[in-house]
Parts: C-alpha cells; structure tokens; sequence
C-alpha cells in the first residue's frame, strides 16, 4: 500500500479505478440531471408541416406585387385555418386565409401576413404590408427532421433536452446509472443526531453532510448507521456496504490501536491503494477496491467533520461525476485577492476554507478563521476552498490565490444583464 | 394594462408582485437546498469537551521540560481514554496517559504528543518529542458555545448547513415554502408527449420542459394538461391552478381571436398587469395577479418551446427563486468573444442562444444557428443566451458580448486546480 501520496496523485490513482457505470433505462421525466447513454435520433420531422409562426393572413405574393400601405392590396377572405386543423384546400387567385399562430400553411400559399399590417372588412382583407417570401413561415423540418440525430451521449438531460424529447415522443430514455454510496461512520462517542449527547457524546454529523452531497450530486446515499468500535461490528457494517457501487466509511481509516476498519476491510476482500495523503486537513485518506467478494470502491474518510467533507469534495465527488457519466468533474475555480497573511510549514496542501466577496471587478478571498478540522461551522461559512500549494509556507495579504468554488451562488449575478 | 415593456421593466414590474413564501417546518434531511426562515442558535458547545486531535499520549507539560529526541523524557502509561470514555480520572506527577483522536483530555493534561513521536516500552512511554502547549487539542466550545448563532435565516441549506444542524441535534427546520407552479398547455393541436401525432398533431413539450425547469429550481410543478380551444376547457383548466402560488400557461395568451385565455383569466378575477414585451424571442408574454378568487401569479407565456422557455428563463425563474427565499436570482454572466457578425432590427432585445467553448484565456460564443423560436433543439444545444441589446443592430465578429451562462457546467474546471 502507498501512503504520503500528493492529492494530484491520489486523485490520479483514484479516477483510474472509477468506471462510467452502465446504462438503465428510465422514464424521460426521471432521466432529469442524469447524463444520456445512447444517442437519440428522431423518427419525426419537426415542425411536420409549414406553419405560421404569427397570427395573420396565408396569402399568395402573386397577388400583392406592388401593395404598400399608401396602396393597400385587397383580397377575399376564402376561409380560416386553426391550429391543429388540416389545410387542404389551396388557396385560390386574389384568396387570402386568416391563419393562426401554428396552423398549416394552405396550399400554394407563401407567404403569412401578420394581422397588425392588415385591415379586415367582410370577407376581405387589406395587406398594408407586403411580406418576404416565406415570412412568418415555420418551415416543415426546420427544427428536425427524420433520422436526424438530436442528441448524442454524455449530454446531461436538462429542461431543453426534455422538451426535446418530449416532442419526438420518446418517453423512456437511456441513461448512466446513479452510483449507490454507502455511508458508515464509526466510534463508540458517536450518536444520531437525535441521541443523547450526555456524557460527552458527540452527533455522527457526516452521516448527513455526506448523504446530502449525495444527494445533490444525483448520487445515491445508503446510510448504514454507526459501527461500534468492535471487529464484529465494524465488519458487519461494511459487509452492508460492500456490494454498492461506493463506500463510504467515516470511520476513519488509521494507525489507532482502537481502529478495526483497515483489518476488517482487508478481511472481506478489499486492498487498499493507498492511505495518508499529504493534505490538511484530510490526511489520513485511504481508498481501496474490492477484489473479491464485493464491487466497491472504497473511500476511507478521516471522522473529523471538515476533514470528511473536503476529502469528499476533492475526490469522492469527482470520482461520483465521472460514475454518472458527466465530462466535467471538478468545480468552478476563480482567482481572487488574499485579505490576509496566511502561514504554515511545507510539506503538505492546505485547503484553506475561505469567503469570497466582490468588490468591483476584484474577487476577495477572507479565511473563515479557525481552520482546526473539528469547526465544522467555518465550511458552512465558506464559500471556497483556497489552494496552499504545499512547497508554499507563505502568503501574503494582496496575493493573488486561487480558490475552489463550492457555494453555486457566489457565481450568480446580481442583475439580469438587460 | 400596459404593454410594449422593456425586459426590465417587465422584470422590475414582476419582482415588485413577487413575495418571499411564508416558512415552514420540515425534516431537517428534507431542507436540502431550501433556504433557512430562521435563525439557529446553539443549545450545545461544540466540541462538548476538551479532547485530542490526534492519536497518542496526553501528558503534563511541567513532566517532559527540557526533553527531546536526544534525550526522551520517559513517563508512566497510567490508564487509556478512547473517544466516546467520560476521563474523570487526573493525570498525577510523571504520568501519561493513551488517547485516541476524539477522546476527552484527563483533567490536569495539559498537551497531546502523537504516536508517531513517542516510544512506547510496556507500561512506560518515552517522548521524543515535546509538544506546544494545547498542541493537539481541540478546546472545548471551540466550534460553537452555547447560544451561538450558527445559521442565520436566508441561508441555503447545504451539506455544511445539515452537518452542523446534525451536530447540534436540530432534526426540524423552518424553510422557506416551495411554490407551487401549476403549468398548462393549450392548443387544439397539442397532443401529449405519448399521444398520436398523425394528421399534424405536434407534442406539448412545454409542459415537459417547464416542470423539469420548476424541479430543478426546488419549486413543485403541478401540471394541469392541455386545454382545449374554448373557452369552457380554458377556464376549467386555470380554475384548477389558480389556488397555485404561480400559474404557468403557456396556452399563450394572445391577440388572436381564437385566444380564450386572457378572458377566461379576467373573468375568474385576474388583473393583467402587462402583455408584450420588446424582446424576441418572446414578446407574447403576459402578466397578472389574482385580485379575487385565487391567489397565483399568473404568466402568460407564448406558446413556442423556445419562446416558452426563454421567458420562463427571465421572468419566472428569478420570480421562484425570490419565493423560495434566495439572494441571488439571476444566472452567472460571462463576457464573450462573438465568433460571427450578427444582425437584427433596432427596437426589440434579442437572447441569441449561443454555444460556449474556452480558448485559452477567452470564451467565444457562436450561434447555434436557427434562432426561430420553434426551434427547440437549438436551445438544447446553448450553453447560454446572448444579450443584443434592444436599440442594436449590428454585432460583429469579434465583437465582445455578453452572455447568461444557463449550462452551469460550462463554468466547472477542466482540473481541481492542484
């Protein structure tokens, strides 16, 4: 087993092991942020015929060369066309046809007129303004036509791609299965986060963050509670686990005499890659897979709050994006200036928990302030994860840094843009 | 009623109806990106107790002065404290006790040496190196002390936020409501998205694409169907959506004769407080609130998938996000590089959908082609809506612009940036 690997090559070794889950198929409408499996070619010609895109007059150009609104053409109103009606009948000399937003457009027609520029009278029509050929015409397979291919794999289904699909009437669609995670923390000073905390007990908290960030990523969290600090135990909560697509132990996975996870994982076929990961917090990071017996990968998170969360959030988020088949892994990052001195020795990456501001053109990057790997309140307050690169044992107020974005909406604007 | 608005004016007009939605209380696992509608405070400190932070030996630091790797000082193995032990039992003169990550600091401990820098001999332990004062402990209270306000109300809740609320044993939540969006369809032409399309019959893929819109969002879709083109279908179908927070039709609400929506929304007590807005695509779009019966927001939108889902971008999306209590409300912006000359008529603002690539430090946006407002395929293939400003007529190649980024995944990193 490797240890006292940099993050880059833990992430590397990890992404190597993670595969592109398979393909299930589901209802279109529960395919939504899921990540398409096949390519979708349409057995339809969208629009299916030439329709109007304005409410207004089908008309023949023949018969209004000339018009203008000085000199208004008029022509005989020979019938109306909704939408959802079928226009078979042509229009004749000097005929116009009132149309609808959507109607087919009658034969020998070409173009629509759009009912602002035109004065009704009876049955007759005056075209103040003369239109393009084919103006206010939607053409038949503008959008689609058959055979086309609409949408191609590794496309993440949003509301536009359903309302694609939708209109092509597929409503089962091929997608990336979601990873199933399991989740497991241990110690005997853990509780539920509705147990009783005398005596000094503490709250299994990463049971939530972690299930949570499952969850918003469209993975899927199975909690399995929390293993006592016994071999029995502790194994049989992995065994729980072990035939999921992840794994998930919060336990922590470390030297501690007390520590049964290593053991009792190694016992149930899993080896483990690597543990210890020059990074803080998170050192103590282990991963592994299973080679017999069981089918996960398994991360091995530190137990501290923070220390669970940002090692989810460097490598077990990625490795879940590139399970459900998205391309881009990683968050958005942004170059912001330090409002502080930052210190501390080489050796390992610090991923400093920070809030960002604008100010102006200029992003602002604060420290949250304690960064001890128990306050879970400072990653609620940030919005970033800062990059110490590790040779680094300094920086300075005004530095240029670079920062992970967790928070989405710090990268929302303040105004509409119009 | 007004009409001819600008985009902003719409919008102002729009957000001034708009009210945040009262609070309720929900499973604190269920508030998941909800935004909190109170304040939490604490009824806890966090951590409850001094404890290690690391795997060792706790010691007195008055037992080890002047010891080092040279010269261990060796002191008494006198008992063992895991995480989850009450530690009621001091440390006397020359003693050290084992402690495990978590585990509560004897009284009269005053530091933590780590494993690694100790050896240990039976019952005797020499430490090699002498640790700081406080070094590798964690204060109790340090996270939060009792009556701290840890979260405070408008703040979405994450991972984070639900770690801490665990921590803290807060297993109910007061949110912001979800609102409710009833959305319907009309059209005699309209089929559902399983339905036979034969004789020129085209799908709603509206009702689709908004519920996937309104679930993406957190609101709950509530989808009413297709109405028929009387005026009896009309009024049955918003009759069912008007108790709704928001009503959705994208029925169009027109100038057309064959339009039954706005009168049947006047005759059940709606007020339009606008219709038409100078933009394209998109200028059917319509606006009202119930002044009796009912009490949802009503948009009107137009019928075209691509127009329906533009004005839902602009004007409803930022309405439901204020509803549910958000900050922030608009989408990020990026400044673009346009790849093509680009023309249009002074007077009406158009949302170019653009495609966004990355060329070294730049963004170059380029039209998906089409821009005809039925052309719903183009809007799946738009990473963003570019802004060509109402009194415009010209964008050249070259040109920068500015684009609403709606593909969030276009802003994530090609790397974890370490």
């Amino acid at each position: 087993m490797r240890t006292g690997l940099t993050p880059a090559e833990a992430l590397r070794l990890i992404l190597e092991e993670v595969p592109v889950l398979p393909p299930e198929t589901v209802a279109a409408t529960a395919a939504l942020g899921r990540v398409l499996a096949e390519p979708v070619a349409s057995s339809r010609r969208l629009p299916p015929y030439d329709n109007s895109a304005m409410d207004g007059y089908a008309l023949r150009l023949a018969d209004v060369v000339g018009a203008g609104s000085g000199r208004p053409a008029e022509l005989h109103v020979a019938f109306e066309v909704a939408a959802g009606a079928v226009a078979d009948k042509p229009l004749g000399e000097g005929e116009a046809a009132r149309i609808f937003t959507g109607a087919p457009l009658p034969p020998r027609a070409d173009a629509v007129v759009r009912q602002e520029d035109t004065e009704r009278d009876g049955d007759r029509v005056r075209i103040r303004v003369v239109p393009e050929p084919r103006e206010n015409v939607r053409d038949a397979g503008e959008d689609v036509e058959v055979g086309d291919r609409v949408l191609e794999p590794g496309v993440a289904i949003g509301p536009a791609e359903l309302g694609l699909l939708a209109s092509l009437g597929r409503s089962v669609v091929a997608v990336h299965q979601s990873p199933r995670v399991a989740i497991l923390s241990g110690g005997d000073e853990l509780v539920e986060p509705d147990g009783d905390v005398a005596g000094g007990r503490i709250v299994s908290s990463n049971s939530w963050s972690l299930a949570a960030h499952c969850r918003q990523l469209g993975a899927e969290p199975l909690y399995l509670g929390i293993a006592r600090d016994t071999p029995d135990d502790v194994e049989a909560h992995l065994r729980a686990g072990m035939g999921m697509d992840v794994l998930v132990s919060s336990a922590g996975v470390s030297v501690g005499d007390r520590d049964h996870v290593r053991g009792a994982l190694e016992g149930l076929g899993c080896r483990l890659l690597f543990w210890g990961v020059e990074m803080k917090p998170g050192y103590p990071l282990a991963f592994g897979r299973f080679e017999s017996g069981g089918r996960a990968l398994v991360f091995g998170l530190p137990g501290n709050p923070v220390s669970a969360m940002v090692t989810f959030e460097q490598f077990v988020r990625p490795a879940l994006r590139r399970m459900m088949g998205f391309r881009s892994l990683f968050r958005p990052r942004v170059q912001a200036r330090l409002a502080e001195d930052l210190r501390k020795k080489a050796g390992r990456l610090h991923f400093v928990r920070v809030q960002l501001e604008r100010r102006g053109e200029e992003i602002v990057a604060t420290s949250t302030g304690n960064q001890s790997s128990g306050v879970l309140r400072s990653m609620a307050l940030a919005q970033g994860l800062l990059i110490f690169p590790a040779e680094e044992t300094r920086l300075e107020a005004g530095d240029t840094v670079t920062v992970q974005v967790l928070d989405a909406d710090f990268l929302a604007a303040a105004t509409p843009g119009f």
